[in-house]
């Protein structure tokens, strides 16, 4: 079966989509993005992602090109087209093409392209039984990284390093010691039977998967306090977690070559992800 | 006559020059570029900006796609194809095309494109003679500017703040009150017959232009500091300028709406854009 994307209004083959050189999210990363998981063909938390993608398009004062009802249509579009069982949706929107100059370009419509992408059905359980390993790395990025924005290349770097550390993420610390959050993901530690996790400031991304799982939480009674951490207290923590849309509650068992806890996956990180998946929206 | 431009080997008509969807420039502003002054169909600083250039790619991790020596070859190309007098090339290298994925990808060749573009001939005299006004904003970018990367919305949004303000150029301020540079140029401040320039860290960009300036400024034995200022040097100097590769000097007359000097372009303006045009070397 072909692959295929969604470009400017055409679904066309994957391999044959482009964009024009002077698109301005190739020349100046100039737009926004968001990344819908997919699980069993149901959207995750369609709304709270529409919703975050409308608010960084009127950061960085840029307009739809679309109807919002459009979005959903065309993602079940690409998600029957492409027969995406578990996977993702990748959905960017920049400010269209122009000549090459730093202001906004007047009178043309902004890009928008759609990328469908199929998962094995048993990765994030594997990942899930194994757990992840973490290394902390400086802070590099701007300061609005609450907005999502095609802004990435300090999140990538980030990410190397870690790679190349035999790390799966990077969490990412600040200029007074502190963790702000995971180059894609958000951060946890739990102590004590608390969890905890950077309040929300223009220093992180308000994560929906962050959102749901603090409504699981609440839901179910469990202990939660938005406070920054830092090294210490990442080595004082009992169990440690990453979320994002496509990794959902991940249990961390190690940072920087220390083991979190007996460096095994604990008994919360079941919890929590049940907690998550009762509280995430399907559409 | 139709326009072209390079795309990774490839000569194109400029309006019909494409990269794939999932080139890292495009999502994850996985690149980075440099801008050549063209004057009189000769290449400013062509060693200057070859020299950033490999640099910028090395503190990136990424491999240059051709030869040193075919860089010249394709923008002299490109200088005679398009007929380019006076103007600028912009050129961009990114890490390639791959499936989303925040760490490097593997066997993957970065992607090359560079554009040409015609500048009126009497632009730049008009607007030296005019002067430019100048807005100061916040520094919101990331914290190694020194890398000339296409990671750019900051600049964007700060220069689009300017132009609303019907202004040419926005100054940014770092936390402590200091200008660290223009959204696209070095900034300088002339007070007492000495010219002071912000010295070189992560936090501004090593530009080809201030170099070549500075050596002009020794040749002709003119005074200068580098040392940072802020909005109350500014009020206090007596001209001001920016400089990059195809502004070359350009004299402020105002910032944030109050003059500087006494709001004309001063006698300074003269002297420094000689002394930069005895510097600049031609190719």
């Amino acid at each position: 079966m072909s692959r295929i994307s969604y470009v400017n209004g055409v679904y066309s083959e994957h391999k044959d989509s482009y964009v024009h050189i002077e698109d301005r999210g190739y020349q100046f990363a100039d737009g926004v993005y968001e990344v819908f998981g997919i699980l069993d063909r149901n959207i995750l938390d369609y709304e709270g992602h529409i919703y975050r993608l409308y608010k960084s398009l009127k950061e960085i004062g840029l307009e739809s090109p679309i109807n919002k009802s459009a979005y959903k249509f065309h993602i079940k579009r690409l998600i029957l087209k492409n027969k995406i069982k578990n996977g993702l949706i990748y959905l960017q929107i920049t400010r269209g093409v122009a000549e090459r100059d730093f202001k906004f370009p007047k009178n043309v419509k902004p890009s928008l392209v759609i990328i469908a992408k199929n998962l094995p059905d048993n990765e994030y359980n594997d990942n899930f039984k194994r757990g992840i390993s973490v290394k902390t790395t400086k802070d590099l990025r701007w300061k609005r990284v609450d907005i999502k924005t095609i802004n990435l290349l300090a999140p990538v770097l980030a990410k190397q390093k870690a790679y190349e550390d035999n790390c799966q993420e990077a969490w990412l610390v600040d200029e007074d010691g502190f963790i702000t959050e995971g180059s894609s993901s958000t951060a946890w530690i739990l102590k004590k039977s608390t969890l905890y996790t950077t309040p929300l400031s223009s220093s992180i991304l308000n994560g929906i998967t962050r959102q749901s799982l603090i409504a699981g939480l609440k839901k179910n009674k469990l202990k939660l306090i938005e406070k920054k951490f830092n090294i210490k207290d990442i080595r004082e923590s009992d169990e440690a977690f990453i979320t994002s849309a496509t990794q959902f509650v991940m249990p961390v068992i190690k940072v920087n070559n220390f083991n979190i806890g007996d460096g095994k996956v604990g008994k919360y990180a079941d919890i929590f992800r049940k907690a998550y998946m009762e509280a995430v929206k399907f559409s």
